[in-house]
């Protein structure tokens, strides 16, 4: 679909420094070192794959300004700050964005005095409430739900099957996969001395700007305050946002883990794998929280914090790395008890 | 929607003891302590947030009966049992729960001999199969799917695409979130030498009145028994609940716990955020297993237990404070035996 | 619906050998040894129900060659090299799996060029986009989403709305439960900065034959290469599969697990419920990782591993089990220290 690119186009793309290669070589696609042939431009940024640059069949191969230039390579070398970024902009070249086609299927079901603005896709089976607003070049994935109240800005993209309940609110350039739940009710109950009341929950989801939001992911409304996910912030798929919780800006999520109620997550942290953080905590901008770790107190400075309860990561990985020996211990300690009392 | 409240009304609306205020004020909505203003309600419950008590600006606080009446007050106080029980109850005045329209959309797919109760509000894009049963005044979301067989008690409330598998029994009342899957296929294979068997599935979901469920979970159908929901369980989001599971009366489950399969926790039970219970375990009433623990035996007693294999709270919690200390312990040890030896 | 067998049938379909009983006895069914009948067939396979053996009311029931005959019982006996596949074959005898009405619903959208093989059954609100391949006698769920380019072989059985997204391949006999997502987006961005750039994900999804994805699971596709699930393999519900990920063949993956992005897990692999293995690692077939696991490293040899940094199965036994003593062994060292220093 896209024209392919010379060597000096490519260098120009992703402002790096051409070294050597063929000049009338061009490149129409990007491929991994492994899988790489003539026309494919590669690239060395996770240092486990650095053999596969002997071998590889890649015509063009983006390099750290870093690096050492290898001798005699087959290959053409763009060098530049960061290969990975490179690596992404060429990624985006030659697969571009999906784009509107500005269609409204038949079988969608429109609510009274929705608000849809020009070059809005919405595929099949889709169901948008009253009161819903939708900004211009979206694109909303069949089987969705938009409860009533919902506002999209410009050019977000929603695939299938997603739930955007009442009041729910997304900035511009938002991407949400398919089956995430938006806007679902807190967990909120009142013990009444024999049964649960359910707590109202009427608070909102407000995504902000360049948000993207893994495959069934659920983030539940505000019991009273709004749920907040602020601009650039990235969540991976099945994670837990319970109510009232706010994500700080170009904060990123990884898959399954989990976010107790009314606690804030500043700007630019990040949470592994399966980690959890408990309800009503602060962690301030630059929090690193490990996979599988379990946060139960606020965090005071920025770092990478492990284990449960989370303590300072490279504590944790000198206590996990005695967790072994804990036999060992135990008979040595048996031992010095029984000869020194 | 809902007409204010005058102090008095609202007292008597929380069977509590008005204390001073302006008996010409009336009380419009509830807030936070933080967020409130001169016509709102709020309350103070969790003790984390005694200090918005100095700077709020709300009508009316909440306060329990334990709590000392501050002095000179700008707002209003009743006093009373469970000041988290007083909110709800005028969080549910303000915002009563949505009722039926009675109005079944043009595009729901109704299979042979559905028995359809009056005034249930079924929208748009839902599908059902034959012999399903709903009773009165129940809601289903747009782009649910009802299998054959399934039935619905009087007044629950099924948010949009929820799955409810064939032959899946729902109480009344009761609610469930978004993107649920009720009756999925239990795991269950059987190793013939060279490949997996499935094991048919045969088991039924049953939930029993005044269950919520939460976004996006899964309620495995029972492989030969059925799978059971007791009566006023509460269940968060991305939980996994396997086949033949049973969960007692009032039992709460965390978001992102797990449940192997034939295991049965007792009544009035709590299970934290991203925990799990092993297969083919009794958990007694009134177990509460701590978040992200992992329970591998029966419990015997009420109470709560942590960590992994699950201990009884106050000994991991003991063992947990000492973990970072490992490093220290070998070096005293090594030193110590070093010495000794 | 199937014919009842006599006590002669059932041994003959299950391959075990009769041990006494009424000739003349039929049975119609399967059940637990707790809740089983006269007519009903049962088995023993965990050891941990063997007291039912004394008081069920099975008409017969299924024992390993290995056990011995209980003398005088009201039941019949077949013997048989696994009791747990014989239940199997019995149970999907009279439990056959769910055919193909040949029906395409009216309310099914189906995209341009789309090529559905006869005998093949799509409820209703389906939507299918383009170029899209159905194999003879599938059945698609109400509320699936089948995106441009979706392959599917013969007989696979797709529970309602699930998502399969643009080029995912499916092989033959693949069953999916409802709400899964296959082919959401990996997880992957550069930071460029001041800001996160998304990188578009041009990899598949290829699924093998016999393969079973659980409920509301996620299946990324490739950032690059495809993610592979090799043919027999079983996921259960609310796994987490990112992008480039590999799962081999009869490898069995539990509720909740997670692999992180370009990890292969070999043949024959196991994973525990809640369990994770970190990126870009292999995991050698046989495999075992337990419940909860987190792996962040390569395996060399087959066998179970558990913990988190994961180590093998017993040490981590031996070591769990003195975790507890923590507390009890800093006394002891401090005691001995302060006496011996």
């Amino acid at each position: 679909m896209t024209s392919p690119l010379t060597l000096v186009e490519a260098a120009d793309l992703v402002s790096g420094e051409l070294v050597g290669g063929d000049k009338g070589l061009f490149i129409d696609g990007v491929q991994t070192l492994a899988k790489a042939s003539k026309h494919h431009a590669s690239f060395l940024s996770n240092m486990k794959y650095k053999a596969d640059l002997q071998s590889t069949q890649a015509g063009l191969v983006l390099l750290s300004e870093k690096s050492e230039i290898p001798a005699d390579t087959s290959f053409a070398i763009i060098q530049l700050q960061d290969p990975y970024v490179g690596f992404t902009l060429l990624q985006r070249y030659f697969n571009p964005a999906p784009t509107s086609t500005g269609k409204i299927h038949d079988s969608v079901v429109m609510g009274a005095s929705a608000d849809i603005a020009p070059n809005v896709q919405i595929d099949a089976h889709v169901s948008i409430a009253k009161d819903v607003r939708i900004g211009a070049d979206c694109i909303i994935g069949a089987g969705c739900v938009i409860e009533e109240g919902v506002t999209l800005g410009k050019g977000c993209l929603i695939h299938p099957r997603v739930t955007l309940a009442r009041g729910t609110q997304l900035g511009h350039r938002v991407i949400i996969q398919a089956g995430a739940v938006i806007g679902s009710d807190g967990f909120g109950f009142a013990w009444t001395g024999d049964s649960f009341l359910k707590i109202p929950q009427v608070g909102r989801v407000i995504i902000e700007d360049d948000v993207e939001i893994g495959a069934n992911t659920c983030i539940d409304r505000g019991a009273i305050d709004d749920t907040v996910i602020k601009a650039g912030a990235k969540l991976d798929n099945l994670i837990q946002v319970a109510h009232g919780v706010e994500i700080g800006y170009h904060s990123v999520i990884a898959g399954q883990a989990g976010i107790a109620g009314s606690t804030v997550i500043g700007n630019g942290c990040q949470m592994g794998a399966q980690s959890g953080v408990a309800g009503h905590l602060k962690l301030v901008d630059g929090t690193i929280v490990g996979a599988k770790a379990g946060v139960i107190g606020d965090t005071k400075e920025k770092g990478m914090i492990s284990g449960f309860p989370a303590v300072p990561h490279r504590q944790w990985l000198r206590a996990s790395g005695m967790f072994d020996r804990l036999p060992e211990i135990w008979k040595k300690i048996r031992k010095l008890s029984d000869g020194a009392e």
